[in-house]
């Protein structure tokens, strides 16, 4: 693994490690896109020691997103994530994981709600932006490292945006005081060889600024594992995954696996387990997460899960040629 | 997809692809492994139909192994495949679709089981060897060659074999009259560079002898389909896959996502939907394939499945901390 100089003697590289890769687990992020982030906070706290425990590097515990434009009546807690809310679970955060949040292009009142990052436990903020809202993205980002935070743009839908308006994107990206720049996944529809030409791609602006790529995969084809090391192999140094996969649809990298395929000796597979085990499974009936052929066939296409979700929640659930059927038809 | 030149530009291969490349569905024969080979009838036509209709190139149906050493008071007819009992499914198989048995090595009473090729509705012998096999397995398959069959040697425990043995058994190999030679990850254990570093090698002594190459992955670290694109990628022609990734333990290619993949308008996706959702899915509560995490902790550790499949079936099933402490104290 982490081979980026194919000079280099494969072998030498299948059991080192490079100490440079960083783990952010999003469990929470994501995974509160199956429940309109209501956790209880045991889960929150528990997903919150288990990172600790487990030497992951940064945890990400919810949005910061509008009260204005996602009503409180209709949201959990980690929809806004507000100062006290995660003081509540991590009190200073007296540990080596930084705690990270997302706030959404357009959706996000982070001018106010982003408090100053000497006033916080928050160490990161993340922009999530589509390829049309990159200024606004932008904007946010200095917002948010003026204020003292280290910051990353996580450009969505990266399977849909084209090479033209990318280049320009990551031009402007290149330029501007963001810290990591992500390529996201969103409808899991990336194979190897287009996670290679895009690591390639995003490297050679991210290099030239002194910036990291990161890599956000979904499991729509059950491949975002091994698209996380196509692009380790590739040169991201910042890498995706949540516990079981808890995330949108098919979910995400599974962490336990991430782990277990890293050689870093500072991260440990057991608590992670043990949290997967104790509070993470327990949830899978009700927020029915993971891959299964729809999401496959979204991810073929390279659309939004969003009709598969659908399918999987109406009573048709099961009914796989229907769903074929039915997304030919929408072609 | 199916590039091996790298000079040539990638995105050229990405929407075309490779017509010698032949699929292999072995749904019946490896899923075999977990119920004994004892399928019903409808079920094995169903499969059978199936792989007709979506244009798979073969299909195996079982293995051809010994009676003395399988009792068949403990084991369905495909452990077996008596031409009667195929011909019972298949008459004269009037298709295109050839068909395919596997002979274990030491473990078949070949010579008088197997029909010559004139006589059976069989088109191809796989035989299925350990390293320290090698010479068995070659008489066998100059056995099935002079019978006038197709034949594929099958190394597996891929993962466990070192250099020294492999390329001496590949020199063999090249040296015999076997069609192709395989890479079989018994235990999921493979990543993607060690995939391609396999495939390079296998390719060096294949064709230099005029063989093909074959991948059959298996999904313990749920990276079968993602092994078997970078077995494409590195030039393998004959790939191993199964309805609904049914197979011993964690379970295959799935059949559905390499047809998905690949860009031959010859394969049909619909026909294998059908046959899952109404023959393969409803084995799932009974038959126990699929990935989970004991599974991807023994893949990780290189470990044959064998005590993730006992564990699975305890009354610890899904206590994978249990599991981790178990193999880790084992190691």
């Amino acid at each position: 693994m982490t081979k980026t100089n194919p000079e280099e003697s494969p072998t030498s590289k299948w059991i080192s490690y490079r100490p440079e890769i960083k783990i952010l687990d999003c469990t929470l992020r994501d995974g509160g896109l199956m429940n309109a982030h209501r956790f209880d906070d045991e889960v929150v706290r528990a997903v919150y020691s288990a990172c600790v425990d487990a030497g992951i590097d940064y945890m990400e515990i919810g949005y910061i997103n509008s009260r204005r434009i996602f009503s409180p009546a209709d949201h959990g807690s980690w929809k806004y994530c507000q100062e006290d809310d995660i003081r509540r679970i991590v009190g200073e955060n007296d540990t080596p994981l930084k705690l990270s949040v997302m706030a959404d292009a357009e959706k996000s009142d982070y001018r106010s709600d982003i408090l100053p990052c000497d006033q916080s436990v928050l160490d990161m903020v993340r922009v999530a932006t589509y390829i049309h809202q990159i200024p606004s993205a932008l904007d946010m980002v200095k917002d948010a490292n003026d204020k003292g935070y280290e910051t990353t743009v996580n450009l969505m839908a990266i399977s849909t945006v084209n090479d033209r308006e990318l280049d320009e994107a990551l031009e402007m990206l290149s330029k501007s005081e963001v810290g990591t720049i992500y390529i996201v996944d969103s409808f899991g529809s990336l194979y190897s060889e287009q996670t290679h030409f895009l690591l390639e791609k995003y490297l050679r602006y991210a290099q030239s600024s002194g910036k990291r790529v990161g890599m956000h995969a979904h499991n729509n084809q059950q491949l975002a594992f091994a698209n996380t090391i196509e692009a380790i192999i590739k040169g991201a140094d910042v890498l995706d995954a949540t516990m079981a996969g808890l995330g949108r649809g098919a979910g995400n990298c599974p962490l336990e696996r991430l782990v277990g395929f890293l050689h870093n000796p500072k991260f440990h597979l057991r608590p992670i387990l043990q949290c997967v085990q104790q509070y993470i499974e327990p949830l899978r009936e009700e927020l029915m997460w993971g891959f299964d052929t729809p999401y496959m066939l979204t991810g073929l296409l390279n659309q939004h899960p969003r009709a598969a979700m659908e399918f999987n929640a109406s009573n048709d659930r099961g009914d796989i040629v229907k769903f074929l059927d039915l997304i030919s038809e929408e072609e």
